[in-house]
């Protein structure tokens, strides 16, 4: 399988991954850079992550037009992608989702959402929260064009995720796999959070020598502790059949 | 396939994604207007809304009579239908249920139920809470009567949803599709609002403007995004095979 | 199907409805008086409900004691139905679980568990809470003799179902399926009441009107709107094949 | 089937139970002390629980090496399991998971996770909290060498569980069907403390003397009331055809 295949076929696991591990539902969608040209991506047509097949998959330019002639209906928030590729060359992958449990930190200020759990760590030491209202006033909330992108993209700078206030959150990864791992540890590292209130008390949240002993580490997507992650959520959304190890096709 | 017998296979799709997605158990259930006769609606006869099929459909007219020799049980509360029908012209669809997560706003009063997601915009700026008791004095809580279901829909007035204390709520639109979308959404919204409380601080309700900007869009039941969620949540649902787009049967 | 064996049948669908509603797991029990002899119940063998079939039926006496030469390993805590059915002739049910969110209101004493939404209002205007160390000091909390079945039979009086301290619920009623009934809703109502909490302000109870309305209701338990729940609930969990209504058999 | 036949064959089942009851997911495994040699241990190699089938068992030492030529790719944590089997004698299984409802209890401090329900008193009356960063500094929060688990089973002490701050824990058992068990109502425990919570006023936690009467009972893995957990749980994550009951080996 070439890289350009394998790629292809990953997107294709990962859609239907955020959509068994409740990240996605009708909505949300993911993305992967086009390894042969940083100036493309691929994310699947207008549908919901459940049903995305590799015929599915369509390419679009940093602005969110398709490459070549595919006229199928796209994504409308397509622009999270672009304005984040655009901005940030060491992105590889992006997720855009509305998962339950992310929601709240978006909406209430009463506590910060950052790592608490060691999984949760991917998410960086800081998650800031874009609300698309103080650049653009009353809209319907969804990232519609390249200018709303961009401005996601500027709040997210450098980090890892970032929440859209009553809307969702999208994350940047090197990598398809750690995206996909981020997206489902965000939501639970936001529920221990949640429950860590109920709990009372003081909160320990992880230090920031913590975050950057986990993030520093020499990574690989396809290290031990990283693929058994992947071939679990793989094989759970009936996806076992599609896996490819790239050692195995070398 | 004919207008009226798409409208009766939508019907069955959308009992089915009720019973998926949690909205209905055993109880609650969802109509639509007669496309050809504004006097009368279709429902299914007394059944859990899961095993709804074809078959099961009736029609009833506003005051909850059926329409014809039919003579199988009926909901008791067809009356809540039957009201908000004749109180309101520009409805098509509406749904009845009790989503848990929607309850605890009809029980207390410490916060509104209001948008807080882009997607719980379509509920609308306003949600009424409408009590039995206030003129019907101690019941078994059920809409029972069409005068009761008409003080339900006085009660609704011109917005998209009225939550019923101890009970449920209510939910009214211009089609079956947007009927069962804000459905699913209502609890989603609700959920998010429960744990924005727990996060604490100040919660940020979607503006007025915002909720006016999603609602205010050229509507089509058929659009990419609409349509999107549907086809995702009947396939869900194991009603794939059910799904008909109106441009595919011109 | 003559009377005897359809209350048997009707005992294996309890069964599986108590585990896939998430009311039972590995432990929890249902047992049925005996139509034709009112000092004798029906209740599995110890066994998973999830797992009963016709065969796993055994026959106890009041005090526990299997009728007959059957001597395959009892549920220990069968003191809980004997006491019940011994101090309550109007009951011809009972379930003993651990739903998880009946507990909370065992443990912690700040909210009264009483109905706050109509399908609640089975439960009864009051739920007494029954902590066994009272008269019994430490123990493993289990109901393990008949003197202890008693005390707890004393403590539910004439109520529908009492709290277990630490432990759990015992819910009693006139028919086989209104006690399952009962305890699916039992949970939910609680839940409803937990998030109540977090909604924040005064709660609304229903009435003592509104409770005695329901439950004065003429009461059958193949009355169109019960049988469309234990329909559902038997379909649910994979018994649809098992249903007999009396109608059908006379 | 000999002994450590059996021994691997309840492996199998523990890891794939543990999977289907949401103790562990892609992370988090689960051990048994060879019955031949207590110097040595069971384990899967390195891969997600629900996918472990015999041919993933492997032996390893105390200090995590494994015995003979095995050099698949082991669980980084390892030693958790054998500084825990180093330091108690009693100790046959242990797990390490991170089960959400438990997380909480580790990163917050005002309310502690002690049994509340009869079900949650295998945990034992005092469940210590450890903290990697008190003797390590800042970490990755795993344990990742033998110096590390000891320091670890040093605060689980004679306990039967300790919580690992921002992480899981870990439970010790003296048999692998008990902390199966013990690692499946932990966390039930754990929503139970947390609901008391959201009800308000004074929580009752179980007496030192009812834990101590709960785990005082003459001990059999094969008890009926224990068998008709791991019965139950094995057949539910499609095991039942893997279950071997002692008595019918000899």
């Amino acid at each position: 399988m070439k890289a350009i295949e394998r790629v292809k076929n990953d997107l294709v696991i990962a859609n239907r991954i955020l959509a068994r591990e409740e990240v996605a539902d009708a909505y949300g969608h993911v993305s992967v850079r086009n390894p042969d040209n940083p100036h493309t991506f691929f994310i699947a047509r207008s549908l919901a992550p459940e049903l995305v097949t590799p015929e599915d998959i369509v390419e679009l330019d940093l602005e969110g037009n398709p490459v070549g002639s595919d006229n199928r209906p796209l994504y409308l928030e397509r622009f999270i992608h672009g304005g984040i590729y655009e901005g940030r060359r060491d992105v590889t992958a992006v997720v855009h989702a509305h998962a339950e449990d992310v929601l709240p930190f978006g909406i209430a200020n009463g506590t910060q959402l950052r790592p608490v759990v060691h999984s949760g760590s991917f998410i960086g030491a800081h998650v800031p929260v874009w609300d698309i209202a103080e650049r653009f006033g009353d809209t319907n909330l969804l990232v519609s064009n390249i200018a709303q992108g961009r401005d996601l993209a500027k709040t997210l700078a450098g980090n890892n995720v970032a929440l859209m206030r009553g809307h969702g959150f999208a994350a940047a990864s090197r990598s398809l796999i750690e995206v996909v791992r981020m997206s489902v540890y965000l939501p639970r590292n936001a529920r221990a959070l949640l429950s860590a209130r109920l709990v009372g008390g003081d909160i320990k949240y992880l230090s920031e020598g913590e975050i950057a002993a986990r993030n520093r580490e020499a990574y690989s997507p396809y290290s031990t502790a990283t693929w058994r992650a992947w071939e679990y959520w793989a094989n759970k959304c009936g996806c076992g059949n599609l896996l490819t190890r790239p050692e195995a096709t070398k």
